[in-house]
């Protein structure tokens, strides 16, 4: 709850709520690091987290994590149609296949549907919620008038029949906000990146330095166009950790005393359960390698670059200090100008902050870096008014009529 | 929003959210009637309204309806452990099996799957479920002190392999307040009877008249003894619908005003989602005839009794304002009378009110019925303390000794 004041407070767009269905159990085969830890487990569930902090909130919006890969389409695009009229438009879907072989086990797949094929689901997944959200009820079905709620001749079945779903409709909610929340999506495996380029309103990305990160924007923009649709549309957050303190100088002992808090096995914890590798079986200061039939080589890829190929230890160190992308550290000023070098040199359009302390990371954020980015016009003075998907992109509050999904409209 | 309050400051016990994830298209082979009147749809879900109900109340339960048909345990038995950390144990999980071909269809299931076998994947998904909740994580599991969150020695994969599920485990919430959600059932089958006494901590019926409800609440009570468990302590509840004003005269006016608006179709719309009996076909002033071969016919049962045979326009001017029970006419002391003459002939512990309006069914109780219930001292003065269990039976916040549930403790 405070956390949510916080981020309204400062300005930002929407508060991201990640999940797993799993534990992070690669780690030298168990559980127990991520357990002692805290690492993802326990892990409440994210879509009945959102509408506690829209409560405490008007104007901040919500990135919810959920998987196409364990719960049907007609019962899950109920649900964000729900938390789109709870919150009158702040929700946004962040897409996931899912990568946890323990939450395959714990969802009855006995094991992982293969990559490739999860996307091959997740296409026809969002197939299916199209119809219902665009498709299923015109804008004046509903009438509530003269003892009649809605009309019949204009709420629709959706009919669909696919390889993997079969959904006659209709959509069992009334139009909300927005209809189709906005849609985030993080996939960088081509594959991943060829499902974002065709559906996602805003991409998450990661990587240590602004050229790595480069190429991945560069990826998606050209897959974006490639699919029709205007490549500046798609709002791209990169990761990053702010260490952000008055001085230079406190800021540079912040992250020191962080930095001594790092746990080895803990970031080898979170890094198995990210990419499937256990690095307890590798030899701690030497380089990694890179392993071509590892299907999730590209999780491991930005660490084994021909720019550098990182130890075992250093990676825990990286992160160990919350996450997959850079640490910056100084007084507002200086974060905020390395902020700007990221947006130039990368081209993102924004970050997607990761954390050291919660809500520590986010209040000092806000306290010194955001009036400085306000100054500079970087954030509005005020939040802008409408939807999620208004407030992000300037047009809305449904999806735009290049999006596939505005397709299924009748 | 509104009725949370209003039921809070009534001393309601709890608002209960059922739910349907389908619709009502059996009555003349069309959803046209149910749309147009609202007749469960739009339904929005109800495991994410419950937070925001929640925000703005203290003392309210929520029971709250999710199938065991259409979601694995392990993501469920999550959400309700999230609800019942968010709401401080305020949790009810109304424990349904699913009942219309409609949501089959939708779900992927193709059609249903037959009755009694929805009933056997039910208890092996409580199963799943207790051990979970109550044998997963120990009492004192959560350390949260010298850099550690939890004792991995004390967070226990359950290694559930069973004949519909596969789940090794562990919970990926930290115990709640109640652990295990208060369980509500409301199965009326004799097979439905059955689970509720092994499970069911409350439990809904229905009936026309008293006599008819005590011989459900025997079976009940019989049950639940059979099943070694205290049958006192299983609370049943009754549908009733109340329609209260100042004076008798008022109360017998507003009645004929409601009577005035109920719409045939759309009570035959109802009754074809219950039942699946299509009353379109039938003569409306001729009695309905009882139906061996018909899987539903418990439903049909109380409306086809020696007592009485009801024509289906009968059926609809009862089932217009507001269900399966009775419709309660009065000023507040002869409601009040009312209650406690079924309390005292059909043996049940409270009602499940239904409504006509909403939320001014229930101000209309609040204002005229509670007053008087508290001067008989059927309903405390002030909420008691404590989560729903302790609230709804004394005793809690946990499980009783002798529910099956608690055999899966450590």
């Amino acid at each position: 709850m405070a956390l949510a004041r916080t981020l309204e407070d400062g300005g930002f767009d929407a508060l991201f709520l990640a999940d797993v269905l799993g534990v992070y159990d690669v780690y030298g085969g168990s559980k127990d690091a991520a357990v002692a830890d805290a690492a993802q487990i326990p892990v409440n569930e994210p879509t009945v987290l959102l509408p506690a902090l829209a409560a405490v909130t008007s104007h901040l919006g919500f990135g919810v994590t959920v998987s196409t890969t364990y719960e049907q389409p007609y019962s899950l695009a109920r649900r964000l149609s729900t938390l789109d009229h709870l919150t009158r438009g702040r929700v946004a879907w962040n897409i996931v296949t899912s990568y946890l072989d323990s939450a395959a086990r714990n969802l009855g797949l006995g094991a992982q549907v293969p990559h490739d094929e999860r996307y091959e689901i997740a296409e026809e997944y969002l197939e299916v919620c199209y119809r219902l959200w665009e498709g299923s009820w015109e804008d004046d079905a509903v009438v509530r008038s003269g003892g009649v709620y809605a009309d019949p001749a204009k709420v629709h079945d959706i009919g669909h029949q696919g390889k993997y779903f079969s959904v006659p409709g209709p959509h069992l909610s009334e139009p909300s906000p927005q209809r189709t929340p906005v849609l985030f999506q993080a996939g960088a495996s081509p594959r991943g990146v060829r499902f974002a380029a065709r559906h996602a309103e805003a991409v998450f990305v990661s990587g240590p330095t602004p050229r790595a990160v480069r190429r991945s924007v560069d990826a998606i923009r050209a897959g974006v166009a490639e699919q029709g649709r205007d490549p500046r549309a798609v709002k791209i957050f990169t990761m990053l950790t702010p260490v952000v303190a008055e001085t230079s100088e406190e800021a540079a002992a912040k992250l020191r005393e962080y930095r001594s808090l790092v746990s080895v096995p803990v970031a080898f914890a979170r890094f198995g359960g990210w990419t499937g590798v256990d690095l307890a079986e590798l030899p701690v200061d030497e380089p990694l390698t890179y392993r071509d039939g590892d299907a999730n080589r590209s999780a491991l890829a930005a660490f084994t670059t021909a720019e550098r190929a990182w130890t075992p230890r250093e990676l825990a160190g990286f992160i160990g200090l919350g996450g997959r992308g850079p640490v910056v550290a100084g007084s507002g000023p200086e974060v905020a100008d390395e902020l700007e070098r990221w947006v130039a040199e990368a081209d993102v359009d924004g970050f997607n902050l990761a954390y050291v302390t919660t809500p520590g990371t986010f209040a000092d954020f806000t306290r010194w870096v955001v009036p400085e980015l306000r100054r500079r016009g970087r954030v509005p003075a005020r939040p802008a008014e409408g939807t999620l998907r208004e407030r992000l992109g300037g047009e809305g509050p449904r999806l735009a009529a290049d999006h596939p999904g505005a397709a299924y409209r009748r």
